[in-house]
């Protein structure tokens, strides 16, 4: 290792700190894109993009491209070879290509071990030639190009996209006229992670997103994937920013949870899966009873129908909350069926059903938190201005461009403060990221808005100067009912969730601005919103903008306990669940007030991608997972 | 609303902006404690720490106490009172309590709404008393005094440990001899949450943090557990600063996952809990068969005793990668009995154990990831340096302070560099996070160094200022084999894991610095480290420092295809789960090394605390989940 540091005595250019080359965006980010570091010596590191070849100018004759080149310090460096010790059978190959030594260095010896497999991987003698390779190392938007003689190495072993090199060389002036301001002489390769082109899933021109999808363990070598992570990476570092700089305390808020914590989600049961488990499960047969009589039956097909209402209603993105009084009548139906069930069992079983779990790792459910909202609550009792940034996770299924099985959520909670407060701070969140991410990221937002979307730009400017506007449900309902140049799918009316086109028209076309809409009917909205004096609409809001509708949910928290109480018992939840919460009422309750962020739709909103699917590494939805 | 905001229009302290108060730490956390803000008028709110009463002085006589009080802006301002709609059946007692009107105000006329219920709160006259609170809301590690005379409200309802109190009021220089600089002198209460003394869990006098466990959701109300979770907030802060200054692009890692992302922990499984999944395991019955034969039985007492292996190398915290051979041969058995006992099956039944899982959300097994490692070496195969922050997960059952069912990491994946590059980051990254947390953490650092481990700040600072040692595992060996002076309860010798007690020598007594040990034995590391040249060892390190012992674990990982391929075939690990691994050293393979660092212990290490139970807002272990 030691040898290998030596190369960098001499250079000027600085090395990225931890690894072996110069970062790509030290080089092209420059304002002068490069061009001062001419004939500096450096070594740079990446993936093919896309690649040509030429023939040398003027062409030699093919009989001398198999000679090691004059001068230029190619694959042939002798102390390279020192030691000599990986060479093994492939030695007969050497005389005739020189490059091998470099090749033989890359696998270690250990890919090359017999004349066969060589012979597969090492091309017949071809014309002397120059591979151009557009390289990028994911530092930066542009590519890096890198000239190589095949006295060095093959084209056809370094063109295929995706081949991954680690390049020594000198910085130039371009061989060729084109749009590069600066491109690598190589000299030696360090290194070379070949390709099998006919397995590799992408290639130089660019593919569909959806495409994409299948292959997420290799699409961040895309520019335009690439640029994605770039974005979420600067709008993770704008969240924290913003919340450290008010003196918020981040927390970590658990997910494995036995609370429900949004009381309308499908949740994702965990448990272990060790020996002893499936063993404990064998132990406890449970079979359907033949004599289920009619009454069962009714209640089965209640649940049957029940259950289609609910799948109706979550197709629907923005009913999502109005899903919860659905939902709970589903549960209701479902807990009096698990009970006719348990009677009818006990007469036709001696033996009690065993529900012992004592080999399961917890001793009661756990899940999969839906919402750190109610843990944030705690910490928000206690530290006063908390927030958390996390995974959460739902089990529906869904067709929605805009909800994951797995999906990041920034929440915050606020002890003392009142609606008002809170939709002021989720304002000026999204202003304070909007504007940051224009001036930390702009490279990427300017390639993505050539690709995917030419408003991105402006509409991050405009988010970040236009005062959002602000009006009840109530209002929203009337003005969407006076409308008459339009029709609505779905029609407007008090008590009705909106839904995405409702929104769409009050912020495209209506307020033409960021929208926040208060004070919603209390059944569309979580159990624990706080309920407003009029009795009917609760403390909540939602922030919709443009292009991606609803960005935020937030509301005052009921922090009086005989109303939380009474919710809960209304909405049929199951009481013991919430003894933890309840309590946080009982002993010194606080006004609070809070808001959650689907931190993947932020991306959407600040790349113009319309699928989350394409915002997230390493997206999850319902069927197969793949890694 | 609006008359609340009114109240703030004189003043001139910083309100907190999304909360109607002041922060406590913008008055006390000042270089003057505040005492330069004498005769200001603020709101401000927390809760109740400490609280102590005095009588007036010169002592009124007893029957002049239910009079309202001359001046002093006391509970009977006019003006809160207009509208009394909330007055109902307790206009009674207005008249002889004043207060009851802010009581009312507080909680908006909804608890107390019977006579009775009123009696059990509002206490019997009392001599003109004063209140001394001590106040917290989080924002620092110190409490602001307030003064409130019982004429605006009972000494007994505020004085509980727990209140929550929200106050208008003047601040002024003590009226006490004490350790105070400054004290609100309170002239308005706005709000009162009230405490259950009998059922509050908190007290003045502070309890050990073991029994603080059983209320994880009021215990960060106490000012140890408030420090913790601040100085978690600052490390949180250093160490995204670290990588974003490094060029590092955050990505989120799966939690979700079909792969056994380190190939030796417990593993959480993930299954959906809908009511059409629930039928689905009912359908699926599986009795035990009583014609299991000998063969069987003798398979199975093996798995009894390689599981008590299993547990006792479990017991050994240092030793966990160790494990993983033993757990592969328990495994191995494991499938062996499953086979057998299969073959039984089928001659005994004749309808075939349906597998299908169609109504599962995924439709393979899903676990919920230990490490997110594989997953960030597909993002550094193309974003170059990348890192993850986020929960990870194992089902072992351990009795280990360090270690929990759910555990937050960093993670972080460097593309073309070799072991020594990524040691080098690893301590620089510590040397930053020391830093960061002296310098901005300063106050919740010397409190705990005060209340948990007077060593904290020393420690800190060495570890930001003294170059790490440098050793083999061979080193360490030798080095341990030569000690005289001491009696190992475990004798070392090349090829066992070091245990705490060899790291905590190394560490402690004969380097006395933080440690780093490379170069492991291939058995004690996991599947995907490179094998050095010797074949024997691997190129691995974990840094070891004071206090907590191994902090960081890290690699490079293993870029070569075969070598790969035939570790995954030799521990007996799924292949089908690696296939998209595999695929990033078939395409474009890289030179790349990481680590990982335990965030939890992290805190353990900065705070001086012992167990990760006490580091952890809601800590998840074996047993019941609470919350």
């Amino acid at each position: 290792m030691a040898t290998d540091h030596q190369l960098f005595d001499e250079m000027p250019v600085n090395l990225s700190k931890y690894s072996k080359r110069v970062l790509l965006k030290t080089i092209l980010d420059r304002a002068d894109g490069g061009l001062g570091l001419v004939e500096q010596r450096v070594v740079v590191g990446g993936w093919v993009k896309s690649s040509r070849e030429m023939r040398k100018d003027p062409p030699p004759p093919p009989t001398t491209t198999t000679q090691p080149p004059v001068g230029g310090g190619g694959g042939g460096d002798a102390k390279e070879d020192a030691g000599g010790k990986d060479v093994k059978c492939v030695e007969v190959f050497q005389s005739r290509f020189p490059f091998l030594r470099t090749i033989i260095k890359v696998f270690g010896g250990n890919i090359a071990h017999t004349k066969e497999k060589l012979e597969s991987i090492v091309p017949k003698p071809q014309p002397s030639m120059i591979s151009f390779l557009q390289i990028s190392d994911g530092s930066s938007v542009v590519s890096l190009q890198i000239m190589v003689d095949s006295s060095i190495a093959p084209p056809s072993l370094l063109m295929p996209t995706g081949t991954c090199i680690l390049a020594e060389g000198i910085l130039q002036k371009p061989s060729l006229q084109g749009k590069h301001v600066i491109e690598l002489k190589a000299e030696k390769l360090l290194h070379i992670g070949i390709v099998d082109q006919d397995r590799y899933p992408l290639s130089k021109k660019s593919l569909p997103l959806a495409r994409l999808r299948n292959c997420a363990h290799f699409r961040p070598r895309t520019t335009t994937v690439a640029s994605v992570m770039r974005v979420r990476n600067v709008l993770t570092q704008a969240s924290h920013t913003f919340f450290q700089n008010q003196g918020f305390v981040h927390v970590e808020v658990p997910i494995l949870t036995a609370t429900d914590t949004d009381g309308f989600s499908e949740k994702f049961e965990v448990s272990t899966s060790s020996v002893s488990t499936k063993e404990q499960k064998r132990e406890e047969p449970v079979s359907m009873d033949d004599t289920v009589n009619i009454s069962l039956e009714t209640v089965m097909l209640s649940i049957a129908e029940k259950s289609k209402k609910v799948e109706e209603l979550k197709r629907t993105d923005s009913n999502k909350e109005a899903l919860a009084a659905a939902v709970h009548d589903l549960q209701k139906t479902n807990a009096l069926a698990a009970e006719l069930e348990a009677r009818l069992k006990s007469k036709s079983r001696s033996k009690p059903k065993s529900k012992s779990k004592s080999s399961e790792f917890f001793s009661n459910e756990a899940f999969l938190t839906s919402s750190g909202s109610l843990h944030l609550e705690s910490c928000a009792s206690a530290l006063g201005n908390v927030y958390a940034f996390g995974p959460r996770f739902q089990a529906d299924i869904s067709e929605s461009k805009k909800s994951l099985a797995e999906s990041w959520m920034i929440e915050t909670e606020i002890a003392f403060s009142e609606l008002e407060d809170v939709m002021s701070c989720a304002e000026d969140f999204l202003k304070f990221v909007s504007d940051y991410v224009s001036e930390n990221c702009y490279e990427n937002l300017y390639f993505l808005s050539k690709r995917v979307d030419k408003t991105i730009i402006d509409r991050l400017r405009s988010m970040a100067s236009t005062p959002f506007e602000k009006i009840s449900y109530t209002t929203a309902v009337e003005v969407l009912e006076k409308v008459v140049d339009k029709t609505f799918e779905t029609k407007i009316q008090w008590g009705a969730a909106l839904t995405e086109e409702h929104e769409s028209y009050l912020v495209d076309e209506f307020y033409k601005k960021p929208v926040i809409i208060y004070d919603h009917p209390q059944e569309l909205k979580p159990f624990n919103v706080r309920i407003n004096d009029d009795g009917k609409t609760v403390a909540a809001f939602d922030v919709i903008v443009p292009k991606v509708g609803v960005l935020i949910r937030g509301s005052q928290k009921e922090e009086r306990l005989n109303h939380l109480s009474k919710r809960i018992n209304e909405l049929g939840l199951q009481k013991e669940q919430y003894e933890w919460y309840l309590d946080l009422r009982k002993q010194g309750t606080v006004k609070h007030s809070g808001f959650s962020v689907t931190f993947d739709v932020m991306v959407l909103f600040a790349t113009g991608l319309n699928d989350v699917q394409d915002a997230v590494p390493f997206p999850r939805n319902h069927g197969k997972l793949h890694n």
